[in-house]
């Protein structure tokens, strides 16, 4: 699989408001996937979660991650990337959550009662279908 | 985690040609996710891959996989499958991605030279959100 950096049509497909999936693997190794706000942060991936979710539990004992987006105009073209996560931080003031929801074309997250970590991803390799396949 | 067997709605939203993505976990550890086409069988979820795929010989190593389905109608709803590979088979009549491929509203499957494999999956555990929520 490709390495970083990444091209330039990979980063376009990347920093679009496209679905996507993110895997942490379990104590016991069972993978878990589940479905994900994402924002191409530079050169990382930025994702956030309310702070109860096991899946911040899972990313303490590894942080190795996967993340496949789906391009939001048709989902045959979709890129994965491998990683580990190598940073969170408490989302005091809800900024990432705010700037996530933005993305995807809301306004500011909702919901103000629920704690919420960000957690950076860096890319240690990645695989594209569709336009962005090689 | 929710426990088979599946309620009706979580059942009738994957039964859909929804989006998905499996993820596989490499021998050293590292989850690795990737689109899919799937179908519900019965009570298990059936897969197909090229034979070439790298993640046949992950699946061989440990048979533990996760499974986010995408509601087609908007991916707020999804559900996620906790399960392990039980059968694989060679599709040697390639009847099984022709199944996926008219399921996902194609004819059948257009590349004829390529061996596959299909794998069924057993289903551990799920969790939904929005209208699969709990």
């Amino acid at each position: 699989m490709p390495k970083p950096p990444l091209p330039d049509d990979v980063r376009d497909l990347l920093a679009k408001p496209n679905p996507a999936v993110i895997t942490t693997v379990r104590p016991d190794g069972q993978p878990v996937s589940v479905a994900t706000w994402y924002l191409l942060d530079g050169d990382r991936i930025l994702v956030n979660m309310d702070e109860g979710r096991k899946r911040l539990d899972y990313l303490r004992a590894d942080p190795r991650v996967s993340l496949t987006a789906l391009d939001e105009a048709g989902w045959y073209t979709h890129v994965s990337v491998q990683g580990r996560v190598v940073e969170t931080a408490d989302d005091t003031d809800l900024s990432d959550i705010d700037r996530l929801s933005r993305h995807y074309g809301n306004g500011a997250y909702p919901n103000r009662d629920r704690a919420r970590v960000t957690a950076w991803i860096e890319i240690d390799s990645w695989h594209g279908w569709g336009s962005a396949g090689r």
